[in-house]
């Protein structure tokens, strides 16, 4: 057998923690022998859920902390202070070399500090944006950034490109990777300053299949493979993706129970509905990935279920064994200096 | 009788123009003794589809231009040099004081360029912003700015701000208006360097009512009544929440059809889906005013349907009776002349 690749997953981080932390990463045991899973936290909690299930004792370690970052809390000060909770132990074991990538459900500006100043940027990266795997009609599409730098230059979106084209090439198996650039129009005059500036550096990056603009309503019709933007309008894009999906099946799902007639229809519907809205279901895609660190960072939805949870880890396994970090290094080290 | 309130309608802008435009300007006359509508465009074409309509023909003028702007043109050149197309003739005629309003559902740049350039900004005005109306759970959202200029400062902002609250108080007639400004985040330290400077300032301005950072996600929920923005992200978040509405009605509508069991579901349901999409129709609102210009220009969605430029008319209807523009100047006269 092959060596193990080893996640340390935050057991405390998101909503739904510990529980469906614990149960994901016991799935994601269930379906590679290739994986070992240190569950990080509060042991009594995360004990009390393994003890209901069934997984393999020498492929999974709970390791204590005894504290825990809130999802409001402030991400410095809490990187800082909290030696001791679940996230900075989870990525220490990164930082030591006893994991191979880090996974949280947590607070994500704390998993953006904590990942530069514990497990830290490779050579050459500017800025590490957060990769989203935002479900589209065919398949998936890479956003980045997703959150992770508000404010960028022109020269960090051609980083994003790159690092995209080598994530998906390498981790996802996507031969010739499309990239456009979030716009607001097709046109070649349009978008911000952002935008004008970055085109032209697009066009001329090598090693990218750029395609031009992409209008954010043609991206849930899988306009490119990857998308890059700043992280405001990336999250922006994301959130509203995520909200208007929620709140339309939201809207449909009370009308379904709203009457007896509504009620038989809804029953005659349902498998169908439910089949349909998996192809946009973000869990089936694992989290967000830190493009840029020396060690793979992955950052999964707040309200996360043991099914992202499972899909995250099996996505770090894929990484990790394809030796994503080395293909980045490798290919980032110089042109990636050009400033700063 | 009060004197009746004369709309330039540019008949030929839009996907669906002329017969759409026609219609709903038919359609507005009907629902309103106090309206003019001068219909500009092809005569002809014009002339077709008011053949097969009723309507009062002391209150319907039809207006030649030999050209019309297209969709993808550059809107600067368009407007510079079509001076006989259907949106600069209908421009002009509000320019010349026979028209009090304009509305049209062409190329939006064109409306922006003309708007500025033809009609004219008022005094103290930096920047106008179109303020879209966007459908939630409860009525609509003033989504300000929507995508007229990409590159804004904090005080544009703070401007914004002001325009759409007398917009709301005055045309639409919402009491004590909310303003929120588009954010990643409820936490006063999130967003990029523009809303971070702008919250302060929203926060000082007066006559309006702050309520903080609203998220992406939460503005379908019916967060404030008015949302404030840069053009470029009101544009990414305007285009994904109409996107992926479509895109979702699509697909379900799709599924519906697919076999003989979810066409028995969908006829049990068709009421009730109608029903509750109704609430999310854009239309329903009319279009998005260009607020801060000398007399009213409203621009509506480039596949605009004959509901929503009846609904556009009454909205100019609403507007011009009010003095809303009378209001704006002697509100914004002096405070907005801080700068440029």
């Amino acid at each position: 057998m092959s060596r193990l690749i080893k996640v340390a997953v935050d057991a405390m981080g998101g909503d739904n923690a510990p529980a469906e932390i614990v149960k994901g990463a016991v799935k994601a045991l269930g379906a590679s022998e290739e994986l070992f899973i240190f569950l990080v936290g509060d042991e009594t909690r995360i004990r009390q859920v393994l003890k209901k299930a069934n997984y393999p004792q020498d492929r999974l370690e709970v390791v204590p902390a005894s504290e825990q970052i809130e999802m409001s809390e402030h991400p410095v000060n809490a990187i800082r202070r909290k030696k001791d909770s679940s996230m900075v132990v989870a990525m220490r074991l990164v930082k030591d070399g006893k994991a191979d990538a880090f996974l949280s459900a947590g607070n994500s500006g704390a998993v953006l500090v904590g990942g530069i100043a514990i497990i830290g940027k490779l050579r050459g990266i500017d800025r590490t944006p957060f990769g989203a795997m935002v479900p589209c009609a065919k398949g998936a599409t890479l956003l980045l950034d997703s959150g992770a730098n508000v404010d960028v230059r022109a020269s960090h979106l051609c980083q994003f490109a790159r690092l995209g084209t080598l994530y998906l090439k390498h981790a996802v198996g996507i031969a010739d990777p499309t990239v456009g650039i979030m716009n607001i129009g097709a046109e070649e005059e349009k978008g911000n300053a952002l935008v004008q500036e970055a085109i032209p550096l697009l066009k001329a990056e090598e090693g990218i299949h750029f395609i031009g603009s992409v209008e954010a309503r043609d991206i849930p019709q899988s306009a490119a493979d990857i998308v890059v933007c700043d992280g405001f309008a990336g999250n922006i894009f994301l959130k509203t993706y995520e909200g208007t999906s929620k709140l339309l099946m939201h809207i449909i799902k009370s009308m379904l129970v709203s009457s007896f007639k509504m009620k038989l229809g809804a029953l005659l519907i349902k498998g169908g509905l439910k089949q349909t809205l998996a192809k946009f279901d973000a869990a089936e895609h694992g989290g967000a990935p830190l493009l840029g660190c020396k060690e793979l960072v992955i950052k999964c939805h707040g309200n996360a279920t043991a099914k992202e949870i499972k899909n995250a880890c099996m996505q770090c396994l894929s990484y990790v064994k394809n030796d994503v970090t080395g293909i980045i290094r490798s290919n980032m080290g110089t042109a990636a200096q050009k400033e700063e």
